[in-house]
């Protein structure tokens, strides 16, 4: 069902996506979908979250293994069978605020959730100040990796060594000079 | 004829994207669209590049003034009027590698040959080391940008220190340590 969601939408795009389209292409009847999902949006979101599961902070006892194994999970989700799909949404929800909405903001804030945890218990270890900015750290990396994925020849998976190097520059971005 | 085409490729991504209807949205006759344009995306290409100007490198006296003036030149893309019709083209890449090579690599070409610039001046005036890791470089203003651009609330364009930040934050991830 989740593959026949993202296959429908990554083909045809919101404006073409249906419950319907969903249906045939699942080849399940049109009554059981909508007597489970209330609305096309609903199960979009859905099978998004389920194929490219959301970010969750790991504690590895350091903030820079917390950090590469975020970046790594950003890697694996946009290269995974999801990744491209979500951006596509992401873009989609640009110009359909309303119906969309609920997808971005589960994407947004689970990156964000899963960031906050990561620099908490690097203040509370005492290896980052309390003031780090979660949210440049956050851009940075998630930034660097969806440049390097969409971008870069090869992508990002195949270079086992970049959500190290990604993390060290974030980290150094983000601290004061002064501990340099 | 611009708008048109990055109208009809908004609404239609590649697979409808075609130069007949481009044709009818720009009111123009077939014939003249087809003895110019050899093929649909040298078309969209255009168009992008028309509508989404390339960044240029500019001499502005500084690397960091150098380096603010293209995180302006890239949010000013990502949130004009071709912005994100640029990013759907670069995921479509994805898809039709074939079709839209020429696209993507016009954009990251020019994207590395700026960065490049600004980096050989920053080393030639003494401001940067010579080993300065311009594809790290590149890839954190980028992705600051284009993860704020589409996944912060209200974007890059409504603050007005954005690029600042940005561009102080990659300069210490990819500064050597020693020198802070």
């Amino acid at each position: 069902m989740h593959d026949a969601v993202l296959e429908v939408y990554w083909e045809t795009g919101w404006a073409g996506f249906t419950l319907d389209a969903v249906a045939r292409r699942a080849r399940v009847g049109r009554a059981a979908l909508y007597s489970r999902w209330s609305s096309k949006a609903t199960l979009l979101v859905e099978a998004l979250e389920v194929r490219s599961p959301l970010p969750v902070p790991v504690d590895t006892g350091s903030v820079r293994g917390d950090l590469v194994e975020l970046a790594r999970q950003l890697v694996d989700g946009y290269t995974g069978p999801a990744g491209l799909v979500t951006l596509r949404a992401a873009l989609e929800a640009r110009v359909h605020p309303d119906l969309l909405a609920g997808l971005t903001d589960t994407l947004n804030t689970s990156r964000l959730l899963a960031a906050r945890e990561i620099v908490r218990r690097g203040v509370a270890r005492g290896e980052l100040p309390a003031a780090t900015p979660t949210t440049l750290l956050l851009e940075l990396v998630t930034g660097a990796v969806l440049s390097h994925v969409l971008f870069a020849p090869g992508g990002a998976r195949a270079d086992p060594g970049y959500a190290e190097r990604v993390v060290d520059a974030a980290l150094r971005a983000t601290s004061p000079r002064e501990s340099g």
